[in-house]
């Protein structure tokens, strides 16, 4: 795993200067994101690729090579195999496809390449995968995908590369940064159960997601997820839950079908966090990297407008969260820092609040009066935006607006940063939803990069945030209720899931 | 209702100079989106507005005025209605809150600023409301909220201000334009019944969203609903669908709740279609304003690559859509246009295809000869993302990259235009999911901007674009399957709505 993830050399097998090819952009991916290690590009041809010199063979490189990255077409690859473990080469990636997801003659040879490698003492990631990312030591993006990843705490695994690509580049764009990304593909030798256990030692891996169609190992599977679970939260997309998208997973991967409900129990079982949409996904891991865990379900919901309030509150209850009335005694406090106008309920309405202090006065007195697990914060990033709008006139005059913007992006910031803060101060979530106008505007992300300078995930709408929250509440609440006798049932579950 | 959408000069009463106040703000946005018509600002102080003459009363204007914007405090609107009832204005929006939202005293108060109004002739939007924006014969937007609508075909009205600015600006960044907008606060004269029906006989209004929390005159909603939707399609999201959502409601508007069962199934009745988000409303609305009806549910998936398909499979399945088997006739002619491995199944995996012509052969053949009411085309957007790569390299040189660079965006643009010109041919849904990649990139929206140009909205992942399908699916089966005797039921059952 150390020679996939960590390499100190790179053979990269099938070296091309067509723009068209894999052979070229893998190549150029590894190249251009400053690789740190050695990366020695191979092509029967030899001569240059745009001024690195090109072996014509892999046992011409005057150097030890970690990993070997292959990507020349189907028939070769056993061939390249069998010069790889001559070479001493511990570890390869099969970027090539056209074996078991083909058909039987296509399996055969599969069978035959991963035996050729074993007994020559290499492991093998996929046939039929798009690549690996890795951040640590160094940047090694040996990926089909060109979106410029970060590095960062979360593993993902998938047993598929368009959506490799499709969950990562929403991490990125996200600012959330990435461990460790492997693409599993065909699975003939290393699988997904390898990958996760190696994440589960991982230091830099603090989420792991997982995106999977089938399981090689279902018992080992369930076993490794329940126990990497209670401190790595794990985060899955099922694809293939019906039977119709079983049967296309089928095709793509030639992966096994499970049943769909007995899969999501074992998956509830063992602590794993099950999601429905990539976006759920960027939701929940940005959540756990970024807030601590709720004690319980309780939400107060704080919102700069009401048509928010209610729609949040609308989907906290339809998520199993509380939104429960405020004391007495919370209400009177609350009195002396709100307009006369206020709620008085939860969720508590400050209807667009002149002064800044009064949305953090509002969210301390709230933790620490009040019994909530959790606060939503609602409607933030609108004074940044107005205070655009002033500046981009036509009709004030620069010097009237200048002085006005700055103070609300001022203030502005100095709400971000208090809620920061308070997260901080009192140990529960503190879920800041900015609307996704302030997502958009790329030359004035003050106060969302306020937030990610301090590891803070925001949430571009009241969906998306509740739907976290009430994903996160279950997960920690399931901890809460661990019992010794579960881990058996688990067990007899998975038997279900066998071939 | 011609003076409030379309009038041919505007007082704006409670103009200030100071930037944190509405009266600044609203007349800011009214004269930086350069309505055409005359506007008056009046402020008891005179003066002047960044160099515009401020009347220091209503009755100083010296020429008749269609509307009065009203922001003044809540103690002043009485006199000020009272003035402009004098002045023979005949339309009022009144941004001013204080009243009914906040008590008995403020509903009395409201109470008798509209019988003031009525009885001298003129009519009242709100108050408490976030201000109404209109297009046509010229752009007024008179809203709180700053994000720059365009001209289109979206009515939207909203009881609630901040979600008419969320919901308007997710429009927004999806090209999607607005005929008209009114957020109808209090409703203590007009309601949102009577705005439906201006926008049911608004020739530039093709589509209808409402953000409803409670409904005043709910059997007449439900008998203009139903007869309007089968024209123009209407598109709902209901805020205080659970108690706790619905007694939020009643603090934020005063609306009255409703049983969430039995609305839920008028909707259905009347042939409303019911989202769940403000972002399913932009994907739905963007459906019917760039496709066909669908005739049916079965609908082909192509893809680029196969876990998109498997994902999209089960999604098409959970939300009612069939994804039916290829028969043997439609595979042959497909064997003829795509690589040997192809998945000769549904979902159909194209894998990254190398030749432009693949995609759009692929769906002229699966339109001319498969039996598909909808063909969902995934994985758009990535020759694009790669040639931009390419140009970015340090490594490959310029003119290296240019070459290639020009021929993938060349041959997507191709894919997305003629996709384009097969919706037109064959009047059915092709529905383009760009990754949200694409969506990110200004400097470089060719792909999208391709698709804006022909008026087709594109899906940034494929749950949005499965989910809004199924929605236009079920609307467009609403109306073949319609009797006439359901009209009775809908009318039986809006009694159940009445307070």
């Amino acid at each position: 795993m150390k020679a996939i993830f960590e390499p100190r050399s790179v053979a990269f097998i099938g070296a091309s200067s067509d723009l068209f090819k894999w052979g070229f952009n893998i190549l150029h991916h590894i190249i251009e994101r400053g690789y740190a290690g050695k990366i020695h590009p191979v092509n029967p041809n030899g001569g240059t690729w745009f001024g690195r010199k090109v072996f014509s063979d892999v046992n011409e490189i005057p150097a030890p090579v970690d990993l070997a990255i292959i990507v020349v077409k189907d028939s070769l690859v056993l061939e390249t195999v069998r010069k790889c473990t001559a070479k001493g080469i511990r570890a390869g990636i099969v970027i090539t496809a056209g074996f078991s997801e083909t058909g039987a003659a296509g399996a055969a040879l599969e069978r035959e390449i991963v035996e050729t490698a074993i007994r020559g003492g290499m492991r093998i990631v996929g046939p039929n995968t798009m690549g690996v990312f890795s951040a640590y030591p160094c940047i090694l993006h040996a990926l089909m995908g060109s979106m410029p990843l970060t590095a960062g705490n979360v593993g993902l695994i998938v047993q598929s590369g368009n959506l490799g690509s499709s969950i990562s580049y929403r991490f990125l764009r996200r600012k959330i940064g990435i461990s460790r990304l492997v693409s599993s593909g065909n699975e003939a030798d290393l699988t997904l159960e390898d990958f996760l256990e190696y994440l589960e030692h991982d230091p830099h891996t603090h989420v792991i997601c997982l995106y999977v169609e089938g399981l090689r190992q279902g018992e080992r599977f369930f076993r490794l997820a329940r126990r990497i679970a209670k401190t790595k939260p794990i985060v899955l997309i099922k694809g293939g839950r019906t039977e119709k998208g079983a049967q296309a997973a089928l095709s793509h991967t030639g992966a096994m079908a499970s049943n769909d409900g007995v899969f999501s129990a074992l998956c509830r079982q063992a602590g794993i966090i099950q999601v429905d949409t990539m976006d759920e996904m960027i939701d929940v891991a940005g959540m756990l990297l970024s807030q601590p865990l709720p004690a319980g379900s309780r939400v107060g919901i704080l919102t700069m407008g009401g048509g928010w309030g209610v729609i949040a509150t609308d989907l906290c209850i339809r998520e199993g969260l509380l939104v429960e009335p405020l004391g007495e005694a919370v209400i009177r406090k609350l009195d002396r820092v709100l307009p006369p106008y206020w709620s008085r309920g939860n969720p508590i309405d400050l209807v667009a609040p002149g002064n800044t202090r009064t949305v953090t006065d509002t969210v301390r007195i709230l933790l620490e009066h009040a019994a909530l697990d959790a606060v939503l914060v609602m409607g933030l990033g609108y004074m940044f935006l107005r205070a655009r709008r002033w500046l981009m006139s036509e009709v004030v005059p620069k010097e009237a607006a200048q002085g006005p913007a700055e103070h609300l992006m001022k203030a502005e910031l100095e709400v971000f940063g208090l809620i920061a803060d308070l997260i901080g101060e009192f140990g529960r979530p503190i879920v800041p939803v900015v609307d996704i106008m302030a997502f958009d505007i790329p030359d004035q992300r003050g106060p969302l990069a306020c937030l990610e300078s301090r590891g803070i995930t925001a949430y571009p709408s009241p969906e998306p945030a509740v739907r976290a929250l009430a994903r996160v509440t279950a997960y920690a609440k399931s901890f809460r209720e661990d019992a010794p006798e579960k881990r058996d049932r688990i067990q007899a579950g998975a038997e279900l899931l066998r071939p």
